[in-house]
């Protein structure tokens, strides 16, 4: 018997929190300022602020709120596709993700519209020297460490890896 | 009867698509270098580096993927506040939005950790001087139009309005 509740040679369970807060002001238009920290020992603070395109009735001032969004959700799984792979005891060199997030809006008239996510797609290049399956045991537990993905509705973000050169829809685990 | 379909006065369905997307590198480390665009023909891109601070293994040459995420659910909130105070004809100042994300992490040993979004708590201040009715019906609103809560697992955002100098819990609307 291993700790208990644990899996048989895993060790003991070790829980932990991570927590961002922010501050986000908005005096007029779009432009919004907004600091974001992290706290505790280490903390650290960001100012991030975000403004609207102009086509969009903002001043481009500072990048879109879905871009930080999008570069977000790409880099959280690169972060868990580092750290995983020491773990996991997989080589890998260079690491290449192409994301696309895409997003439909629906509104009556002038009345405020109402949005959905339609899929966001993750094209996953791990080299061409990483066997299918640790391409594949990474990617799943990449998924499941990865703060974002878990935060997000299930079935909305769909990974594609790159297996003997063709892209290969990969069917998350539950 | 209005156009097919469409409530009754509301005029007519607008259905619209908003793509943002990106290409993250990573080469070695926690340092991810994401550009991300918004295409079209008022396309724009932006670099949207991340890494990991000292204390995570990083090298602190950038904001954590996590920064910018909590930095998009704030603002992308805001902005339809902002939009959506001019289409519903309701009055509004200065906007403040404190938000904090909280999620855990849990692990065997040194297996890969296993992520769950905690809660996601935002507090929206739009001034002392707008009815409890206007904050109600503007905060639902932006609720279903913001293109990030509209992405997330039902039930983790919880919002609070400033109602007479008091903190209330909002109830969000199915």
């Amino acid at each position: 018997m291993g700790e208990a509740g644990a899996p048989e040679g895993k060790g003991a369970l070790i829980r932990g929190d991570l927590i961002f807060d922010a501050e986000g002001r908005n005096t007029t238009g779009f432009r919004n300022d907004v600091s974001v920290h992290l706290r505790g020992a280490h903390g650290q603070s960001f100012d991030l602020p975000t403004d609207e395109g102009a086509s969009h009735g903002g001043g481009g001032t500072a990048p879109y709120p879905l871009a930080y969004f999008t570069s977000a959700l790409t880099a959280c799984v690169m972060v868990q596709l580092r750290a995983f792979a020491r773990r996991l005891k997989i080589e890998v060199g260079e690491i290449a993700v192409n994301t696309r997030c895409h997003w439909e809006r629906t509104q009556y008239g002038g009345t405020p519209y109402v949005s959905q996510p339609v899929a966001f797609t993750m094209d996953i290049d791990l080299g061409p020297n990483m066997a299918e399956a640790d391409q594949r045991r990474l990617l799943a537990a990449a998924e499941k460490g990865c703060f974002i993905e878990a935060s997000l509705k299930p079935g909305i973000v769909r990974h594609r890896l790159k297996i003997n050169g063709d892209w290969v829809e990969i069917r998350s685990q539950p």
